[in-house]
């Protein structure tokens, strides 16, 4: 198949174009290479060192002998975007090229609105840019469990649910709470997707992942292949976060109580369960909602995971609560149901219980590269807080 | 109490503007004179001529004697409305300045993306100025009835409703389906500023009113204060095309079977409405939600009122069914309550069968101007059709 990945540079755009590679599909990458930039602006940058993306698409033919096309340019310019679906006519569209980090999009008014426009917008010229060009592709867009926020009844993989509402039976949207702009955004886009399926038929697969952690991937095998691996306060998920920290043999930052649970798996779990969701579409003009993860936890489970395995290592972490710098509940009923991705024989590799060692393990060699950022690591970002002077 | 109005140029601004100075409160017009543009852009033009906003400000001190502020600028700059609101420190903040028409935002991809730009940053905009200068403001924010769709439910006016999903409950947000970019540009300035409620607490009147029609309020006593009268397909509402197609002896254009209902409200009574929630604000941190028409009819009952009322001024009026151009349901139920305003002591002063044939006849000495766009009168704008070369 004809594969074209927005966001390509990124942490899961990269190991799902390799992962893509790897199974003899054509893979045409985009990137603007904002995340690069914007980690920069935090005062971070990838914890494991990558090549730029010119070195990336020769790394990839040294070491595994795959041609990979990529463009560079910002799909919140339909021209670009519109002409690079024309000239490749991709089966597939696979869109990550969002402003992803929620503490991001909280900084100030410049950030929220840099985030809500960006990812909208670019969601917006893609759909255009499909119907324009070829309805029929399959648009594989990167969402959120975080747009559900924390609700009392169990998330289903549906976009419309039954809801019984003052005596009265309807067919709803499934309601979403987000917790952040960044969260907003995908709402949002879900909103407008949706909205283009049904009056328009889009072919949609709207991807409502957890957070992924972890560095490797079957075919990160050299590492000029590495994918980007964030773990400050803005753009590092809390996994990744605590094994650095662990491997720094600093304090694991949990935030507040550490009882918010969240649907969890590795990066090599979510790209395999990408290929499934891409090789094995929806019918032309349904709209498939996927709950991607492979394990609920909490915090503090989690700092217990890392704790443990960064014991085995023979580091003594530390668990700190701090403050919650953001707006959320700390204890409450978490069930999102997961059928959609089993059914096309997905199964887990990993557990983060097995997977957390080798991740510190991993991190090891680059603890002096990531010393230089540990001012990033604590959190600045405030949801409380409107600070337009940053 | 000083009132800053965003978008004081347009239908309901301009004449909002003479209520308020009216009343004795201080106004601050505020405007970047998209409307005018973009009006002429699908070839048509206000109905009824309309001054500069400089010659209305003299007009309104040389009628009345009251003095008007405005700003000219965009909103979508974060300086320009932080700037003006740090220099007038408002009470309130009247927030039209988005973009109004639903098939405008229809058009293609620039038109879409420009539609949820502008009005979810002009907000985004908004509240972070406000939360930087007064987070005490009150934000009286124009959203639409239209951002429910048509649901089985009794559309409350509440942020939140009790739900029972899947055997769970839940307190949700109130469930929407919009029907063009437009309207889920207001579906997301909606989810925006509760969330900016819950974390932020900010101050919020959020108004879910039906389609205005008329020419006339009080104020509007002579010819050089009147405010701009739109009747072409892009951006009249249904009650002023009507009575343009009536007064111009062409059939009124009725979309589909005609059984889509709507909450309707004259221009005199919507302005009365909006003084009412100025002058009476929600607690501070408070969410209120407004349900603001007058009364539930269908575009089948429209097209009948309008048809006696062209008929009493000699007129034989008829009604041709098009092709609807719109997705939309032609047959269903519609129950959205009404208690905020007539507890504020809101009471409607016409109904549209009374109105019908002023608004004609307020027409009438306009037709040669209007006949010059008569081709912007019958539908361009598809639902179903995308077309970026347009």
């Amino acid at each position: 198949m004809k594969a074209m990945i927005l966001g390509a540079d990124g942490y899961l755009g990269w190991a799902l174009s390799l992962r893509l590679l790897s199974r003899g599909h054509e893979v045409i990458g985009v990137d603007n290479f904002a995340t690069r930039k914007s980690v920069k602006e935090v005062g971070s940058d990838s914890g494991i060192p990558i090549l730029s993306m010119e070195n990336r698409v020769r790394a990839v033919r040294d070491v595994h002998g795959y041609r990979m096309k990529f463009h560079r340019g910002d799909i919140t310019s339909y021209p670009f975007i519109h002409k690079a679906i024309k000239e490749d006519m991709p089966d597939t569209v696979i869109h990550f090229a969002e402003q992803r980090s929620a503490p991001y999009s909280m900084i100030n008014a410049k950030h929220a609105a840099y985030t809500l426009s960006n990812n909208v917008i670019g969601t917006i010229n893609l759909v255009y840019s499909i119907m324009a060009v070829n309805p029929k592709i399959h648009i594989l867009k990167m969402g959120t469990l975080g747009e559900y926020g924390t609700p009392n009844f169990d998330i289903p993989e549906t976009p419309f649910v039954d809801a019984r509402i003052n005596g009265k039976l309807d067919r709803i949207t499934c309601p979403k709470w987000a917790g952040s702009w960044y969260h907003w955004s995908k709402v949002h886009d879900t909103n407008n997707l949706l909205f283009t399926n049904r009056v328009w038929k889009t072919t949609v697969t709207d991807i409502m992942q957890g957070p992924v952690y972890g560095t490797r991937t079957k075919e990160i095998t050299d590492e000029k292949l590495h994918t980007r691996f964030d773990f400050d306060e803005v753009w590092g998920t809390v996994v990744n976060r605590f094994c650095v920290e662990a491997a720094l043999d600093l304090p694991l930052t949990a935030y507040g109580k550490g009882g918010q649970t969240r649907g969890y798996l590795s990066l090599e779990d979510s790209v395999e369960a990408l290929r499934l969701l891409l090789e094995n579409p929806p019918e032309k003009g349904d709209y498939r909602v996927v709950n991607q993860f492979v394990e609920l936890l909490s915090i503090n489970e989690i700092a217990e995971i890392v704790k443990k395995a960064a014991k085995r290592l023979g580091i003594d972490a530390k668990v700190e609560h701090l403050e919650n710098p953001r707006v959320e509940a700390e204890r409450h009923y978490y069930n999102p149901e997961i059928k959609v991705l089993p059914k096309l024989g997905f199964h887990r590799k990993l557990k983060m219980g097995d997977l957390a060692g080798q991740l510190i393990k991993d991190i090891l060699p680059y603890r002096s590269r990531i010393r230089r950022y540990k001012g990033a690591i604590m959190p600045h970002t405030n949801w409380r807080k409107v600070d337009n002077a940053r």
